[in-house]
């Protein structure tokens, strides 16, 4: 912890990186591409874990768990999908000593594999909707990869369901795409456009793609969960039929919707700042961190029995951190807390204990302003009121940087310059090519269409002709 | 559920696999020796996890992710242990569509590339010890593969520490095959013996292996869960050092422990009987099954509404199901949930409702003697009562079985009669040439030299020398 951070604002990719580290999240693993997800940082993907896993059953779902391999073979069954995933494979060509007759891809996404099975699992209409959910390690051969937002191997969660009708297939990858958003918004605080993807941007096999799209604190995208309507096309290549209420054989129709690691890259990136991570308090592993101060050993025999009272009071109702060791000064221990993005801290020295009180120093305001006292009296009160306002607020504060970095351009040169900091909603006549064209020239790309917008017409922002619908537009990562 | 499961007593093995698939626990993969682990079977290992993270939690441990893919370098560092996995290994010789310089191996256990990052973590002796768990996916190649017992692909968890002394690493050791016993005898109801792996039978590259061996329906054996002392083998291969007090450079002591998805085929091969599984109350994914029975709309309409009292009464405190549906009978039902190992059936008829009682049904006691009335006030209270009796007397069943098959052999010809059907608990000489004799003439391996016995001395079963120790044997899974 002795040097500073590199400055957010002077490069944004460094600081990311170093955030990474030295708030001990992840490391670089010996296998160029993989990562290794440390103690502090698994614990901040078992509460996002826990937080969607509640809503996945609470919706319906079940979880069970398919094999990490999948014969070459199966990859290959739907046209567009092995199109998509053939340059990104690992593959196992041996296996006790032996080469193998068929290769074995490592898993990059398990529609081939759950799509076998389902046909197996299913026969008739009574048997759906079937809603499966894995939580799993996936594979996916990179050649540029960072830390959490893109790495060779990376944690997910990976929903399959089947339907009878194409609607309530429709009608639960919104559904999914609604969970997610109230993830984002409500445990990650991280404010979330949610909408359809293009043509081009669409998952490998799916009919219809959606995304949540958030804007990190460099004004870029990042597609933080998507929700695919698969149609019928994995259905026909692994013959997933039922027979439906007239005794008729029929094709079932199927969604898929994934959730992954990256979306701790999310979180230190809308939050961070110079200081390193600011965690939303519903998702932080340590909530509250508690450091006593004292000069002496007659401040200390004051200070530490009245802390034991405060860590009694709190323990049971907040996630908490006590930073009673001696060989640290507090203000290594407020730099290094900081540094790992603790959303409270407890000061209490000599004059707390006096007064009956402590002090409180919120992570998310650094200096005075987010510094208050408060007495042991409805501690536990005040400190859980705290911790939802602090969710709150840096919800706010997501929400006001993305708004003033989102443009509706009135032409193209607007535009231009909007997706050099942010995000343009721009109207789009739907044609691939304006698209590209646009990729070309600003490397902005569809982030999505937002499902939610007035409707209306306008002219395309590129070829001018007439548009119905808006786009957002931004680099991502 | 038309048919009957084969009983146990004519052949356990094919009953184990019908129990498997009948109770929907797991399904064979087209990947040959991969299992699917379908949503039952896996609610009931995620109770298993949730049971064991919280033992591992109390105990200090945190959890962390390393990769999948471990370089094949790695594997050959520790001399042992590249020749006790090379056999089984799985590997990637193609990525993004290239051929690798180095293959990656799939982890089959993840001692070599966690060495390798303790190596870079651990400085000095204020670094340790570091006690690391992770629940990952590994994968051993498998001629012969049995659902949950053996397959090329299962879940476990594996625990890495790294200490300053052996002595540390020692207790660790203990102290995690304790937590295993006790997650064993408490919360799965199955007797286990705790003890050291001969030489021959220890884990590739450990300094002494524990485990803690389970007695199957068939008397065989089934090692349950292993901890090893791995003393300075992978600190030495992979340069795990720290800087002791006295500022010199010291090798750390390492242990690893770890317990898998077999333990879900011990369940089922401990507790289950011809009319399926059996689980113990603690680990059911459904604790109690809640049967309406009616023979028309009038009697319907008295016995649903005091169901659902019923409902409301147990929700919160017991994992509960109801089974309302209206096109199955109650027998179909019965069988049903006795075939899914659900330790308690509830039926409400119409005469419990007229004396506002329920009636319960161990599934543990089949038939009459596992039947009584309760009433509905203070019903919780009863039911909660009866699912801890239950817990007990699944573990008590359990262990009289291992009692009774279970013997202390006088001579040779004792031994191979006891062998044949359960444990033989026997002198011996600690000469790894008299277990290979015993094992090529009876198939019996060692189990373990169990950790709790009686100081003494005796003659070894087979050659008759002195011998300090006893040693449990058994034909094993």
């Amino acid at each position: 912890m002795s040097t500073k951070l590199t400055p957010r604002s002077q490069d944004f990719s460094r600081w990311y990186t170093e955030i990474v580290q030295r708030a001990e999240l992840a490391d670089y693993s010996p296998v160029k591409g993989c990562m290794v997800i440390r103690p502090y940082g698994y614990a901040l993907w078992e509460n996002i874990r826990e937080a969607l896993d509640r809503r996945f059953k609470a919706t319906g779902h079940v979880n069970a768990y398919f094999p990490l391999f999948i014969p070459m073979s199966f990859i290959q069954k739907e046209a567009e999908h092995v199109e998509g995933f053939a340059p990104e494979l690992a593959i196992v060509t041996i296996g006790g000593g032996k080469k193998l007759e068929e290769p074995l891809v490592v898993r990059p996404t398990s529609e081939t594999i759950i799509g076998h099975m389902y046909a197996r699992w299913i026969q008739s209409y009574r048997d759906l909707p079937l809603l499966i959910n894995q939580w799993a390690n996936v594979v996916r051969w990179e050649m540029r990869t960072r830390l959490f937002l893109r790495t060779t191997e990376f944690l997910w969660q990976e929903g399959h369901t089947a339907h009878a009708t194409y609607e309530e297939a429709q009608e639960e990858t919104l559904r999914m795409l609604d969970v997610y958003t109230d993830f984002a918004v409500n445990d990650a605080a991280i404010p979330v456009i949610p909408g359809r993807k293009s043509e081009s941007e669409k998952f490998a096999g799916a009919m219809t793609s959606y995304t949540i799209e958030a804007m990190m604190g460099d004004g870029r995208a990042l597609q933080s969960a998507t929700s695919h309507n698969l149609g019928q096309n994995f259905a026909k290549a692994f013959d997933i039929k039922f027979l439906d209420q007239n005794n008729e054989l029929q094709y079932c129709w199927t969604t898929s919707w994934g959730l992954s690691t990256r979306m701790i890259g999310a979180i230190i990136m809308v939050h961070g700042d110079d200081q390193g991570l600011v965690l939303p308090p519903r998702l932080a592993p340590i909530q509250v961190v508690l450091i006593p101060i004292y000069r002496n050993e007659e401040e200390k025999g004051r200070v530490i029995p009245f802390l034991r009272q405060v860590e009694a009071a709190l323990k049971d109702d907040v996630r908490l951190k006590v930073d009673d060791r001696e060989e640290y000064t507090p203000g290594w221990k407020f730099n290094e807390w900081e540094m790992r993005g603790v959303p409270l801290r407890i000061e209490i020295g000599p004059r707390d204990v006096a007064q009956e009180q402590v002090t409180l120093a919120r992570r998310d305001r650094p200096g005075r302003a987010g510094k208050r006292s408060a007495p042991l009296a409805g501690l536990t009160e005040t400190v859980q009121e705290l911790l939802a306002e602090i969710q709150a607020d840096m919800y706010r504060k997501a929400l006001a940087f993305r708004e003033e970095n989102t443009v509706e351009p009135a032409d193209y040169g607007e535009f231009k310059e909007a997706v050099a900091r942010g995000f343009a909603l721009a109207w789009w006549c739907s044609d691939g090519a304006c698209e590209t064209a646009i990729k070309e020239e600003t490397t902005a790309t569809i982030r999505c269409i937002p499902l939610h917008q007035e409707p209306g017409e306008g002219a395309c922002i590129y070829c001018g002709r007439p548009a119905r619908e808006r786009a957002v537009f931004a680099r991502a990562y």
